[in-house]
């Protein structure tokens, strides 16, 4: 492999490793050398056809800065994966993570991170704390995704909360709703989610052991019809739904009894870097326990394969 | 008909006029003898089956009192829906509308109003002021779940509102919601309905004519799938959407877009009846213009038949 090439874990007809020419980062990016890469859910729909994606897969990693202003030179980061214009409406309004014309790294137009090198909007980073290893650090980013059901959804110390779906977002999610104080169950199939949530102290149940009606919040973190229908049972009337993920097609969905029971359903997508970072430096969450397997890039095809086995967690791709 | 016998508007195997006992008051009810009653697209919906209703019909009215405590006899008299318990979790939290073992007026274990006369718990009952006739009085109750929306959503006054399906609800939602200063547009199929908007001062538009993805809030009126989908097509990311509807069977839902625009979903049902008579006593909300059709309670039956007719606004009945 020579000075000017690098390689890049890529989706066109098939997922393949390629050599590809060192990127060029334009005049406000900057070049970032991968130091290790996480595989979202997204990731492994994304290969299902997703958004009918075509280039390089990856968003949540961290990485060093290689070229750049001087000041983020040689700097570990992590970065958000939203590009936005900064000009639109909604930019305007402070949702950048909405713009009208956003490319999302390794998602939307945009050249993702699980390659050797890759580019990113030196706006859109944010420096790791010294303290908190690679291991962590690669976490931010659903971690943040994790933080936003708080801003979705004002989570009340007192309140009862029933989150559905262990999954990677989910152990996330229930770690961070614990925080708050709320009584917090999870809804939990497999043993190890069950496990990790025992060891952290969350309460896990049975989807018929709860009773119907009694939640003031319930995080849907299955991204299926039959998680959004047992969310509608569980909560209380004027009781607030969050959405946390995407389904499978068009759902069929009990819109009366959002309105007769005056129910507020919210979607959730990503959160803030700031906040992640923070919960990672104090070790308030625990991320590490989610690794399952780190992968060499090389092999991003096994990796993505072990990744999409039911019931796996995070997976790790490492240069 | 002797002096113990009355009239009742009932639901059986089918809809009739029937002669039934004069009711006896309990304790804590008022005997109220009806002077209008107001056709609610929710009536139809019973006579449909919704429920596995059996009984009187009707909860829209005006009265008065005929027996009770000294001070409400003789008084003009609207009166709450919703008979609640006062003693659940949720009566105590303030949300008596969902109290857990509510009954409600003419559509849940409690005999209607459409009948000469009909019982319902002082607590319920609102003095109509002088100033607002039969005919203004006998839509305090939609109006009531009208002003619900503003309850559901925060509409401020810069946001731009789109609310979709002028029926009965939507019109006076629409008026409500006017009353805001937002900048809102209808999106009304039928040429009465638009007439009547402009009159008001309020835009149509076809459904075709509206930008995507633009509006703050959007009101769903419609009670369709159609509906929902075309407001979660209209509404900005984090926008709001408010359910004004229930809507026959499972209707499948993009709840994807719910997630990744990060929207607001609320449900919305009935509402103030306070804010609902300061509206009526100030001329503030045109109720009036509605009225299509006035039939003897006798005739209750073609009076049912009228309202059903596609585009048809208020049906009233007198005794």
């Amino acid at each position: 492999m020579s000075l000017e090439a690098i390689r890049a874990v890529t989706f066109y007809d098939g997922l393949e490793v390629r050599t590809c020419p060192r990127p060029a980062p334009t005049a406000d990016e900057a070049l970032i050398r991968l130091r290790l890469g996480g595989i979202c859910n997204t990731d492994l729909e994304l290969m299902q056809g997703y958004k009918g994606f075509a280039g390089t897969l990856g968003h949540e990693f961290v990485g060093q800065v290689v070229e750049g202003p001087a000041e983020w030179v040689d700097r570990r980061v992590v970065g958000e994966i939203n590009v936005s214009c900064g000009a639109c409406d909604l930019c305007r309004r402070g949702m950048p993570t909405h713009c009208r014309r956003r490319r999302v790294l390794g998602l939307i137009d945009y050249c993702g991170a699980f390659a050797d090198l890759f580019c990113l909007p030196v706006r859109n980073l944010w420096a790791v704390p010294d303290s908190v290893p690679d291991e962590a650090a690669v976490f931010t980013e659903p971690l943040a995704a994790a933080c936003q059901i708080l801003d979705s959804a004002h989570i009340r110390p007192g309140d009862r909360v029933i989150l559905i779906g262990a999954g990677k977002l989910g152990l996330l999610g229930a770690q961070v709703v614990r925080l708050s104080g709320a009584d917090l169950v999870v809804i939990a199939r497999c043993e190890r989610p069950a496990t990790l949530l025992h060891q952290w102290g969350i309460r896990t149940a049975e989807r018929a052991a709860l009773e119907n009606g009694q939640a003031d919040v319930v995080i849907d973190c299955t991204g299926s019809a039959d998680g959004f229908a047992a969310a509608l049972d569980l909560v209380r009337p004027r009781g607030t739904i969050v959405l946390k993920s995407t389904y499978a097609g068009l759902p069929q969905a009990d819109l009366t009894r959002i309105a007769v029971n005056e129910l507020r359903v919210v979607g959730s997508r990503c959160g803030p870097f700031g906040a992640a970072l923070r919960l990672l430096e104090s070790e308030l969450v625990d991320v590490r326990s989610l690794i399952e397997a780190r992968y060499p890039l090389a092999e991003a095809g096994q990796a993505l394969e072990y990744a999409a086995r039911p019931g796996v967690l995070k997976v790790l791709l490492e240069p």
